[in-house]
C-alpha cells in the first residue's frame, strides 16, 4: 500500500440515481478524502480522534450551526443527532409523546414509510389512521378536508416525501394549533426551505439527502422534551441527547462530519436552500414534462399534484420493457434506476446532490428509448 | 479543490492513546482512502451506494465471516451489526431478556460502563447487583467467591474491560449453565481469542477496538432470539435484525466497511487473535514494567491481576505533575494520555491499531519524564 493518490478518478464515477444511500457531492467527497488519514490539527484521522476532543466538538456544533442557519431554526429547538434511522425514530417518538398518556397519535398514512411508523407507535399507545391512501397505492396526499385531527392529539404525524411512492406534500399538512405536528422529513430534508415554527418535531436519516448512512437529525420544539416518562429506555429518550448536546453516549462522528461539509456546500456553494429548491424543481420537472409528453409510454406514478421533488417514479408498458430500460441506462452510466417492488417501474432519485448533467443524461436517455420502443 | 495527493502525510500523524473513538491500523486508512471516492466496481463512494447493492451486501457479508473466523464463531449464534453504541444496548439486553419475565437480571459492577448498564436495566425489570466494587472505586475484579448467581436468573452480565479503570477478566466470570451469559466486550473486543461458546451474548461497540463509531457488533446465541416479547420498540428487538441480516433498516454502512477492513487487518497482517494477545501483551507488560519499576514515582489504578490489555491507568505524585506529563508528552506527538476525571491521572490506550512504536515512544517518555522529576 502506497501513499499515491487515490486509484479511482472522478472519471469512473457514473450518475447514481440511488434512493438512499445516494449521492452526494463530488467535492464534500473529495474534501474528506484529501484529509482522511490526517485531520488538520488532529494528528489523526477523524476516525480515531475522541467525541470529546475540541476539535470534534467543533465539527458537531458547525454542523449543527450551519443547519440552524440553512432553516432558520430557533432556539426554541433543540437540534441532535442521533443513530438508528428512522425506524428509530418511529418507536423514539411515540415513547416520548404518547407512552403513558391517554391521548390519540394521529398519523396521515400515504406510503411505506408512514406504514412501518404507524406499526411501532402501536406498541407505545393509541394510534388513529386519520387518513390513508393504500386504496389507490399511495399515489395521492389528502386535503385538510380529507381528515380530522382531534384538538387533544398526542400528535399528528406524516411523511413530507415518500420515497418509494414518490409523492411529496407541497406544503405543511392542517394542524390544530394545540397538535405537535411531527414529521418524518427523511428523504426530503434540506431540499426546500422549511417553516420549522409550524413543527413540534421533525427528523430525517441522512442517508437520503444529508449525508451518510449512520446518523439522523432531530428537531424539536424543546418545551416538549419534558413530556416524556424517563423509565423509557435511554437511547430513545429525546432529553438525553438534548441536555448532552448529542453526546450522551458516542455519537457517529463520521457520519456527522460529513454531513456538516454538505450542510456547508448547501449554505456556500449552492446559496441556501430557496436556490436548492429552484434547482430541485428545475431538474424533476424536466424529467416529468418527459413523461407527460411520452404519449403514455411512461406513466407517472404519482398524482400530478403531489409530485416528489426528489424521487420521480413512473412505469413502463411491460416488465421487459422496463427491465430493458435498467440494463441500458447501465450501460450509459445512469445506475441504480429500479423501482421498489412495492410500485415496480422506475424510481430515479435526483437528490440535492445529483448535478443538472446527471438528470440532463436520464433525460435524453429516457426520449430516446421512448422514441425507439414506442408504438 | 483539486484532485491531487492527500495534503496530510503520515508523518503529519501522531501516536493517538485516545480511549475512543481510537487509533485505526494506518493501511486500513490508506485502503479506505484510496477508494473512497469510487468503490472498485461501483462507479460511485461506499457513502453513496444503496445497502442492497449487491457490493454492499458482499461487503456486510464478508465483515461477519472475518469475525466468524477470527473468533470461531459457530453457526449457533447470530452476529449482527447494529447503531446506538453500548449505550442502546444496554437498553436492549433487557428489553428483550427481562422485560415481562419474573426472573432477575445478575449484575458484576466493576466499573463506570456497568453502571450505566444497571441503570437502564432497571427500566425493564428486576435487577441485582450481585457484585460492586465501588469501596475500592473499581479497582478490582470478583472471584467465585465473591458472588452469587441463582441458576434462574434471566442473565449475568459483566463489562470484561472497564476503560476507564483499566481492569479487565483474564477469563469469564464464573456462570450457572442455565444462565446466558453477557458480556460488553467493547473495549477488549478482538483483543485475544474468547470461547464464545460460553456467552449467551457479547457485544462491542467498535470505536474502542474495532472500527469507527456508528456501529455495534452484537454476537447472540440463536436459542436467545425468541424470548423477547414482540411489543418491545423494534430496533431493540434483536430478532428483526437477526431475520434480516442486519438490513432491517439501514444499517450503518460506512463503519460496517471500515470494520470489516480491520478485522482483515487482524486476520491477515497480524495473523490472528493469539498473535495479537501475545503483542497486546508485550506491549502492556512494557508499561506496567515502568509503573512498578518507578519507586512509587507512577502507582498503577487496577489491582496487578487485573490490570487490562488494553487501558494502562496510573496517577502521578499530583495533580500539576499529571498536567505537566500530559503537556510534555504532547510536546514529544504522545497524544489523548489525560485519565477519566473519576479515577485522574494517566490512561494510556494501547488498542491492537497501537504500534509496538508508539508504545516503546511513550515508555522512553515515562522512564525519562520520571527520572527529571523524581524524589
Amino acid at each position: 500500500m502506497t501513499a499515491s493518490a487515490p486509484s479511482a478518478s472522478a472519471t469512473d464515477r457514473v450518475f447514481n440515481f440511488s434512493a438512499g444511500p445516494a449521492v452526494l457531492p463530488e467535492s464534500v467527497l473529495r474534501e474528506v478524502q484529501e484529509e482522511f488519514l490526517c485531520l488538520p490539527g488532529a494528528g489523526a484521522s477523524l476516525l480515531e480522534i475522541s467525541h470529546r476532543d475540541k476539535l470534534f466538538v467543533e465539527i458537531l456544533h458547525n454542523a449543527e450551526n450551519t443547519l440552524r442557519s440553512l432553516l432558520g431554526i430557533s432556539d426554541d429547538y433543540s437540534v441532535m443527532f442521533m443513530q438508528g434511522g428512522a425506524t428509530l425514530q418511529f418507536s423514539a417518538i411515540a415513547a416520548n409523546l404518547l407512552r403513558g398518556t391517554d391521548k390519540t397519535a394521529q398519523y396521515l398514512l400515504t406510503g411505506s414509510w408512514g406504514k412501518k411508523a404507524i406499526k411501532e407507535a402501536k406498541k407505545e399507545g393509541k394510534v388513529v389512521t386519520a387518513y390513508d391512501s393504500a386504496d389507490t397505492n399511495y399515489d395521492r396526499l389528502p386535503t385538510a378536508a380529507d381528515y380530522t385531527c382531534p384538538d387533544d392529539a398526542a400528535y399528528l404525524y406524516y411523511c413530507s416525501n415518500e420515497t418509494i411512492q414518490g409523492v411529496q406534500f407541497g406544503s405543511e399538512p392542517e394542524c390544530p394549533a394545540s397538535v405537535p405536528l411531527v414529521s418524518d422529513a427523511s428523504s426530503d430534508f434540506l431540499c426546500r426551505p422549511l417553516p420549522v415554527d409550524k413543527y413540534g418535531l421533525l427528523y430525517a436519516c441522512a442517508q437520503k439527502n444529508a449525508g451518510p448512512a449512520g446518523v439522523s437529525v432531530v428537531v424539536m420544539r424543546k418545551d416538549l422534551l419534558d413530556i416524556a416518562d424517563p423509565n423509557i429506555p435511554g437511547y430513545l429518550h429525546y432529553k438525553n441527547h438534548h441536555d448532552n448536546d448529542s453526546e450522551w453516549n458516542t455519537p457517529p462522528t463520521f457520519a456527522i462530519y460529513v454531513l456538516g461539509k454538505v450542510a456547508r456546500w448547501l449554505q456556500n456553494d449552492i446559496g441556501g436552500l430557496a436556490k436548492m429548491e429552484e434547482l430541485n424543481r428545475e431538474k424533476s420537472q424536466s424529467l416529468y414534462k418527459i413523461i407527460d409528453e411520452s404519449n403514455g409510454f411512461y406513466k407517472g406514478h404519482a398524482q400530478t399534484d403531489c409530485r416528489s421533488l426528489m424521487n420521480v417514479t413512473f412505469n413502463l408498458p411491460s416488465e421487459e420493457m422496463t427491465a430493458k430500460f435498467v440494463s441500458e441506462a447501465g450501460s450509459h452510466r445512469l445506475a441504480a434506476l429500479k423501482g421498489h417492488r412495492s410500485v415496480g417501474g422506475i424510481r430515479a432519485s435526483i437528490y440535492n446532490a445529483m448535478p443538472r448533467e446527471g438528470v440532463q443524461a436520464l433525460g435524453d436517455f429516457m426520449t430516446d428509448f421512448a422514441s425507439r420502443n414506442s408504438g
